[in-house]
């Protein structure tokens, strides 16, 4: 899988893009798969009573579409993807990836298997926000992504968290 | 792709369950992918406040796994499923599953067809969630499942939009 991580990769275009720089904004169609090589970027919407709520963090060796649902729907997207450090990524546009998916039928295991990684990732979110309180799933994030604390805004990963920066707060200081 | 869906139903084994009966309780490892024939079934978690909230309802034309992140993971399942009414379903194990993969590799394609189905509908309804009210979720649901309504308790259905069941009677009441 290194290899075909590494092929994949070498076929994309890297791309700098600056602190708080949008990816895309609701409303414009998704073209674009994207590699974070270093950096963070979050997804997020506005939510009913008009906040930003952010959905996905993704940090370096992650992979993302900057909307998933325009991207397959071809049409307009609900969710804003945005950069939250300076980044270095490497993108490839939709004409592009369908290519290479023909070329090299190694590249197109190697997405399906994305697509999976995908899926349990949402659902065991999906699960974590009913099944486990605001502790756990502080406890399940810093497993993985304790470090993020020093590079982005807390109040974005209270959010994602699904917990008030106040609470998040609390939470750091009783781990301390 | 209707040929490929053929060729699919045509290599599962067709089951007939009784209400209530369940496809999956947590604890077990899922190995089954199931078709809906006929019936409606649901997928169900237990909240951090002991209760039952359906996460996914499934009716005829449906494929599910029982549970996708205990099939992929091969670990004990969070969820549970369950059926709605009396179903005839359609069930592939595992192994087998492997096996049709590498003999059809247009099989394979539609399975991943299936896995972007299931992202979009996931992502779909994390962000309805989050960016649309009560009335306009419960009119989404309507012009697909409608009829659900005179097939399943309508507090099931409540617990999946998310309201309580008599902001749901509300709701109808308007609607009709």
């Amino acid at each position: 899988m290194q290899n075909i991580l590494a092929l994949f990769l070498s076929k994309g275009t890297l791309v700098d893009c600056r602190r708080k720089q949008f990816l895309i904004e609701q409303g414009a169609v998704c073209d674009k798969v994207y590699y974070v090589q270093e950096g963070v970027t979050r997804h997020f919407v506005i939510t009913q009573e008009g906040q930003e709520k952010t959905i996905r963090i993704s940090k370096e060796n992650d992979f993302f579409y900057t909307s998933i649902v325009s991207y397959y729907r071809n049409e307009p997207s609900y969710i804003y993807c945005q950069c939250l450090t300076d980044c270095r990524l490497i993108f490839w546009e939709r004409n592009q990836l369908e290519g290479l998916f023909t070329e090299y039928p190694d590249l197109g295991e190697f997405r399906n298997q994305q697509h999976i990684n995908f899926i349990l990732e949402k659902h065991k979110k999906e699960i974590s926000l009913l099944t486990r309180n605001a502790t756990e799933r502080f406890n399940d994030f810093c497993l993985d992504n304790g470090a993020l604390f020093n590079r982005i805004p807390h109040h974005i990963i209270a959010s994602y968290l699904d917990v008030t920066p106040e609470t998040l707060s609390r939470l750091r200081s009783g781990k301390s």
